[in-house]
């Protein structure tokens, strides 16, 4: 690749920032100072990333600062957003990738307005009607890409077919050795289960389903999303959101009943300094932080939005995700995928 | 109370019963002793029955057994087995509901066909238009009622509010001095998030909210079904099983891992007898069998779903819940609530 990778990053969305953007782009450069084929645009407050950037030690190298003078709230809604985005991070870094000047945009900013403005400046692709939000699922067997985890309440047949384009497009970029099976999720796993809208989509991916694109699976239910069998799960914006958080709290419910157990008495505090290694792995399997970045898909430009809450090495695990999805072509692999469905549909 | 609580048991639904289903009786029977208030029925093959009562040394004091010729399989559809179910264990187990003799029915057996069977005995309730299945779900201060769970795939908003009534009742059937606070599961909090049927439900379960028949809690999100605030969460079947699924499934995911943590290595092992009985204590909070049975709302007469490959103590579990739900006078409280609604609807 002769063209450098270039990310552009909203310095000031998100709790703490940008000191705490900045520290994770301190982490990615570390991480990555062997590496020449990527560059870095700030966009946020120059003295104040320029303050960050010194107190971290960060090599300037490969980073370039666009200086812009305001900020999108976290209390904003989109509508008043929009009126007085012009002058923002976030509105300028995503048009940084109409103007050519980047690949990818990264905000842990304000999830309503990115997705809104997203939309506004990099459009839809042709043929596309619905974006959606996608993020990586921990399994058993490595990770797998789910969509649509809100961006849209309601979704048809055809938004669900162009997800699960979207998605295996999206996990091959990310693991170019791999084929991705593609399963729809539902509440059984017959052919005749479920919503009228999956019954329909059943057989129209079974035809789409081809060793280039994506190989259709089936249903799935909700006790396999995790099972490391499908790589790439379907779903309409309201379920996908239900099963992310329902996962989410049962994750948080579990392991704070295991902390309240092992810290219970002196025996099972003990057992911590015996098992401390085995836990912290295991810790560290589930960490939030690893699988943290959501990708909006379906623009003419791939857009992620990190959690507002995540720290400095959540915000790192977000950079590198768009740095591998840039590396693994993914915009490409959207175009291959859309252009292998019906020419009607997808064609100008 | 003067009469006794009347459980019957279809014996012969689920994996290895009647053993296992008889095992569970045998339990119920040794841990209520000195409990004279109740009776139970016995649906299934008397040779088989009281084999396996001699086997677990039973006390048939309080043990009825009603003789059945047949057994509804568990790969029948419901379509056929109606046309031959009428004698079968499940048939005349519910049958006995409507005869007077049980209070309760309960099955292990082909779910699919329990309710339609349930449904063309029973009969719906007066102005309930779609029955419900609601399970009790662990959390951070107790456990919550949780439904549909996969009875409708499809609600609206009169369904959604009989649900309301319907799981308020059975939570304070279950926990008579507690005012039950309902929540609706949604991708947001605020009143203007989700799909037109939440949007609608929301001011008229915000209208019926009183201090006689449950708290309207307002909106709550998937990762909000465990912390303990709700105690009857209301969404469709569809939306119910994949959070109750995938609930499921992260759990299993998340105790795998641990456990493949802890036996790692020689440290993670010693580390284990220090925490033998802390982790013990852990997986008894949430082992699923205390969790078993889901229950059949919106006909005249409870029944009761145990799952089908649950061991006898999860059986166990299920005949203590039929036990509880009828002392706490289910029926009635079903009635108060739904009579508190709009007599128009409600009335005959």
């Amino acid at each position: 690749m002769n063209k450098k990778i270039t990310i552009a990053i909203d310095a000031m969305g998100g709790d703490n920032s940008p000191e705490k953007t900045i520290e994770g782009v301190g982490i990615f450069i570390k991480n990555n100072k062997n590496n020449k084929d990527f560059k870095i645009n700030l966009f946020g407050n120059i003295d104040e990333i320029n303050k960050s950037i010194n107190k971290f030690g960060i090599d300037k190298k490969n980073i370039e600062i666009k200086h812009t003078i305001s900020v999108i709230s976290d209390d904003e809604t989109p509508l008043t957003a929009i009126k007085n985005s012009k002058n923002t991070s976030m509105w300028n870094c995503i048009k940084s990738q109409i103007d050519g000047e980047s690949d990818i945009s990264l905000s842990a900013g304000n999830t309503g307005v990115l997705l809104v403005i997203s939309r506004m400046i990099l459009k839809m692709i042709n043929g596309v009607t619905k974006p959606a939000l996608a993020a990586l699922w921990p399994n058993q067997k490595g990770m797998s890409v789910v969509l649509d985890l809100g961006a849209n309440i309601e979704c048809d047949e055809s938004n669900l077919i162009d997800f699960s384009e979207l998605g295996s497009a999206l996990y091959k970029s990310l693991f170019p050795k791999e084929k991705p099976k593609v399963s729809l999720l539902n509440v059984g796993s017959e052919e005749i289960k479920g919503t009228e809208i999956l019954k329909k989509t059943f057989p129209k991916l079974k035809e789409l389903s081809n060793e280039n694109n994506f190989i259709f699976n089936g249903y799935i239910e909700g006790n396999e999303l995790m099972n490391g069998e499908s790589n790439v799960i379907v779903t309409d914006g309201f379920t996908g959101n239900i099963a992310l958080k329902t996962a989410e709290g049962t994750a948080k419910f579990i392991t704070d009943n295991l902390k309240k157990s092992l810290t219970k008495n002196l025996f099972s505090k003990i057992s911590l300094i015996f098992s401390y290694f085995s836990l912290k792995q295991f810790k560290s399997k589930l960490d939030p932080r690893k699988y943290n970045g959501a990708i909006f898909l379906g623009l003419n430009g791939p857009v992620v939005k990190s959690h507002g809450g995540t720290d400095a090495l959540g915000f790192y695990y977000s950079i590198d995700l768009c740095y591998k999805i840039i590396k693994g072509r993914l915009m490409d692999q959207i175009k291959e995928n859309l252009n292998h469905l019906d020419g009607s549909k997808k064609s100008k």
